[in-house]
């Protein structure tokens, strides 16, 4: 059972406050109760937050923990002055000393994600996410040229999750190709693939997790029979090897860890790292 | 052109470091280089990273901005010492107060993207990736009583991305369906939704801007011509209104405020918000 609440105040969507507080909450062996506050933009809305975090702190006996990322200073000055929890106001905190070193004023503008859907870099988003769809699974071979990123590897070693999660979170053109026996027996990789060879990079995974993954889906089948993964794993890790590919195994990674060293590695032009 | 060079440095993939350093520096009118330096978990790759980050403070004649998530103390030790960049160590500045209220040692444990793809919570959100894939556009009826949310809308009022956004960041199964002339001229909601009422949420957005984004995609259709746009859209808000759906405009909304409100308004049962 949790004794200890968290809240996550923001003037936006609060997922920047819950991103971070999230990340500082993993380095302590707790499981606090998350209450996130969105959208507090008002005074009214401000004291409304304070009579729940007050109460909060009368139930539990405990000051709860309080990540802000609030940007309105009258709404902040409210939480500040009549809130029981202990306040981290992550904003505040790192805004004032950059403010020196930059020498300008900073612009206590609302949300990241607010004002934002009519911006090229969202619209860019968006279609990225459309084109990565549209080309996951080999689904289609058109305007490969636009892709940034084209994974390959075999059915479920984590193509379709990586490659939405480029999309969404960095707005890269990614396509997505299954290896496949026809492939294996032609000892090459999908033809339409060869001309984008430095945007390719493949993915691998242990035939054991493979196995077990596929009989989720498909319980008994040949498709999830170890001797088979076995042999796709090895097929498809002897062609990604004889063609140069660069390649990563996903079996103990999560879709944050694939994807950072894609970009590491392919460097797509479109980013400004 | 930029002038000015921020880094993002972590033990991990970096995407803490760098989702909470982009909100930071939002609130600037600049446009700094970004360079972030994920998986520096050596001695060895932090006095490199120091060498690159006061190479760039030479070659630019200005502190570069730096932030860091690193939890290794041996390593964050070198980057403090050497760097002649501003640092800006999210870590450090909230840890320490929080060990005094809670009363316990933070872990120092390495990035929260870390060694968690066995875990359930990661299988949990990858199978709500491929729940939500499944039950796209409509494509499926079944396992409805599993999904937690249940998107409904006119084609292209953003019902993909935001269903794709849910499973992805908060682990829900989110099914989605298209609005059609079909359930129009019947006036009622697709018969198969009826039963999972609870769990519905309406996407609608303003019939210009439908028109624009439809026309994108099909020039000149019939399905882009803004008097279809106009009717199918006061066709969806009739009948949401009817049905007592909750729904939001999605016109000038990002996906990330769009299913901030969806969570809001559904609580679906499996978050514990």
């Amino acid at each position: 059972m949790h004794t200890r609440t968290v809240f996550f105040i923001s003037d936006g969507t609060g997922i920047t406050a819950e991103t971070f507080g999230n990340a500082i909450l993993a380095q302590f062996d707790i499981k606090p109760r998350h209450v996130r506050l969105p959208f507090i933009d008002t005074e009214d809305k401000a004291h409304q937050a304070v009579r729940r975090i007050n109460h909060t702190a009368e139930l539990e006996g405990k000051k709860p923990i309080v990540f802000t990322t609030l940007v309105n200073m009258s709404v902040l000055r409210i939480i500040q002055e009549n809130c029981q929890g202990m306040l981290l106001d992550m904003f505040g905190t790192f805004i004032r000393p950059l403010e020196g070193e930059l020498g300008i004023k900073s612009l206590h503008r609302v949300g990241r994600f607010a004002d934002v859907s009519l911006s090229k870099e969202y619209t860019d988003r968006i279609e990225a996410i459309n084109f990565s769809l549209d080309h996951d699974d080999g689904q289609s071979h058109r305007d490969l040229n636009g892709a940034d990123v084209i994974l390959v590897g075999v059915s479920r070693s984590g193509k379709t999750p990586t490659s939405l999660y480029l999309a969404m979170q960095c707005g890269l053109k990614v396509a997505n190709y299954p290896l496949i026996p026809e492939d294996f027996e032609r000892r090459q990789l999908p033809p339409a693939l060869e001309p984008h060879r430095k945007k390719i990079f493949g993915l691998t995974i242990l035939p054991e997790r493979l196995s077990q993954i596929r009989n989720e889906r498909r319980p008994g089948s040949k498709y999830a029979d170890l001797a088979n993964c076995r042999h796709e794993v090895a097929e498809a890790e002897a062609m990604m090897r004889r063609s140069g590919i660069r390649w990563l195994s996903t079996t103990t990674k999560s879709i944050e860890e694939i994807a950072t060293t894609i970009l590491q590695e392919v460097r797509p032009e479109r980013l400004v790292y």
